[in-house]
């Protein structure tokens, strides 16, 4: 078998065999197939897709391209959620700790990331000592004693993914439905879950750029999923926008902690609700979507969820006082107010650039060797659709240095637009849809 | 600018600008960009195209990418020809000489390049000691004296070519009408000919599977090569069959020969007829197509082109006497005659297992270091159209050795396909159009 004429038949749209993508993914791994051919393939698959069978296979030759994770120590079903990643997302901050609070069993491994801001690992090391490293006993002992647990990935998984998905980074082929979702499901399979929820985000700030494509990358991957027999569902959320106001490192664990207390913003509950509820289904804890809402909304109230955020924390190492003070996490030095330039209604916010924003404050990694400043970041004050007066603050940014402030406001005005005062904008909510 | 960014704009169907075409191949050329990049644009060019600007510019930037031959020495207007490739190709070696003799002046620089048989320089070393090395002075002088010279490339010529050729081969994107043109043309202006004429081949030995695809190709060559100040034109051939009987090297060369003899085949014939005359007329030697066979006819009849092709070899070092007696030079050990299984019509040859039965039997190179037999190949004692007695012989199989002899045999076999006696056979022409 040639590497060559599986490239020249994906080529002229033809469907690759179980056989050719194993050979395919064997070899990429191994260093068989070298880049370039590699990066010509993945053109052609953007150009010419993957049937669903094509799809599975490649997702399952991905999944046991490395080691894969055994969590059967862990008693229950071992529910997981994956977000595609946007502005804004602190949803498995609160989330996790707060679905474990009414009885799910959450194994959830984590990644850092290149991006706006740091992966959910970082983020949580603004409490302070909280470590993301641990032993596999440990880990599993863990969920078993408090339901969850958030830790680094170990060992060698889904190689075949870190290899391409930097390939592909570089050779503008991230965009394709096939190679985006064996990458996502692969890493599930070979995480161990039993059950996932996918928040599949579209909008400006998202790899899927309209509902009708974000529901089709949906009902692919939780087709995949089944067929590799696992439980699947998904949420289809707005990037539109930032999720709830904050984005940076502190903020948005800020925010999360709020969420917690039953002070956070409405579409962060809303996106956290939708998610949970469906966890709690998938893991046998409720019958219906309503009744794990229900569940939710009892456990947020009685305090048991905030208190279990708490709990995750002090078992990994890390200060559980700032859970209950967050305000004693370091400030940045700069609280710099965006005004409106005008009356008017805000028309539209490109989530992309407000992330870009964030990033040159320090917020973010450009490269894997940049250090994140946790304390800076973006406090928006309005939302699309909100009118402003003139001078009335749309945004703080929080900073520590002059120079990167300057250039993160300049993107951050150019992220918003405006509207004549009265224009009434279209917007989403944060739940455009489902698909169970 | 980045490489990234230039990939996905290609991929949504936008040309690039100068700017960007240039920034491409000095990234390519010097290793700042890297091959796997440069292949996911390959494939985005070969399914997004390039508009005859971005081509024009493209080929323009290859052609500088590296040395250019000053001709300048050499007087009057240098006129070039170019093949795309084929199976049994030997026109090169009567032509040039040929048009030569007739007062055109041809300073070619050819390669070995892999593939079914040898370049023509392996082919004209049948003739013992001929040189295809010698200083650029030697080679100006030469054309001066005798109006042709056939030497290998020396210098830096069209570096981004090379590697770029290497790349699409390695990664299914030959066939690009972008990628052909800017690689053939570039060669062309970087080596320094006022004119040239193209012979396009097409059918089951050629990149171009039918006569449309080779007219338009022809088309877009010529008008690159005027945007970039040369005159050129194409003559489409037929490469549905190898060209005359001869496949091989020696083979080839002894066909050449009797060609200048005025006993070559017809098609051999045609083609040096149609593609001459054309080299005449751009030469201003001749002012009509017509009036170039004319002179041609003539300096064949009378002798001169022979003569000329033997001052040639003289010129260069080789053995003369191998020009008035082709039927010294070596012979293969073993003739094994292939014959029809039975009574019908040879209704297709699939021109490129023709050619792979040639190389099998030692004649073409798989690998740069392969060495090639000269004396082995293939003598075709049929073509395709002609009808056949079972018993009665299709071909001629030239080898030194019986296993390769073997494989040679079977590929040879499959390449043919009979139809029942009395069929009517649809066949081309060997020129099947022209592009003036």
């Amino acid at each position: 078998m040639r590497m060559i004429d599986l490239i020249e038949k994906k080529k002229h749209g033809e469907a690759l065999t179980d056989e050719e993508i194993d050979f395919l993914i064997r070899g990429y791994v191994d260093g068989s197939i070298p880049d370039y051919q590699m990066s010509a393939m993945a053109m052609a698959i953007y150009f010419k897709g993957m049937d669903t069978e094509e799809i599975t296979h490649l997702t399952i030759a991905m999944a046991k391209s490395g080691d894969t994770y055994d969590l059967s120590g862990i008693r229950g079903i071992k529910v997981d959620k994956h977000s595609s990643g946007g502005v804004g997302d602190k949803t498995s901050i609160a989330l996790i700790p707060w679905v474990a609070s009414c009885g799910a069993k959450v194994a959830k491994m984590s990644g850092r990331g290149l991006g706006f801001t740091g992966g959910t690992l970082d983020k949580l090391e603004s409490f302070t000592g909280f470590q993301s490293g641990m032993t596999k006993e440990y880990f599993v002992r863990q969920v078993n004693d408090i339901g969850c647990a958030i830790a680094a990935q170990t060992g060698n998984l889904d190689p075949a993914d870190k290899k391409l998905y930097a390939l592909r980074d570089a050779t503008a082929t991230v965009d394709s439905k096939a190679l985006i979702t064996s990458s996502i499901v692969s890493k599930k399979l070979a995480s161990g879950a039993d059950a996932v929820v996918f928040d599949v985000t579209c909008g400006s700030g998202a790899f899927m750029k309209t509902p009708e494509q974000a529901v089709d990358l949906a009902q692919t991957m939780i087709e995949i999923g089944r067929k590799a027999g696992r439980k699947m569902c998904a949420v289809i959320s707005n990037m539109d926008e930032p999720l709830g106001y904050a984005v940076g490192n502190i903020l948005e664990v800020q925010e999360a902690v709020a969420t917690l207390r039953g002070e956070g913003p409405a579409d962060v509950l809303e996106i956290c609700y939708a998610l949970g509820s469906r966890m709690l289904v998938l893991s046998d804890i409720a019958g219906t979507v309503e009744e794990g809402r229900a569940v939710m909304k009892q456990h947020l109230e009685d305090g048991s969820a905030l208190r279990r955020l708490a709990e995750m924390v002090k078992a990994q190492g890390g200060d559980e006082d700032l859970v209950w003070h967050p305000e004693k996490m370091p400030d940045a030095k700069i609280h710099k107010v965006v005004t409106a330039p005008s009356d008017g209604v805000i028309s539209h916010m490109e989530c992309d650039e407000i992330g870009n924003a964030s990033m040159v404050l320090g917020g973010g990694r450009e490269t894997a060797d940049d250090v994140i400043d946790l304390s800076v970041g973006i406090i928006l004050k309005k939302k699309t659709g909100e009118s402003v007066k003139k001078g009335e603050p749309v945004a703080v940014l929080y900073a520590n240095d002059e120079k990167r402030l300057a250039d993160a406001e300049k993107r951050f005005d150019c992220a918003i637009d405006y509207a004549p005062a009265g224009t009434r904008v279209k917007t989403y909510p944060v739940v455009i849809e489902t698909v169970d």
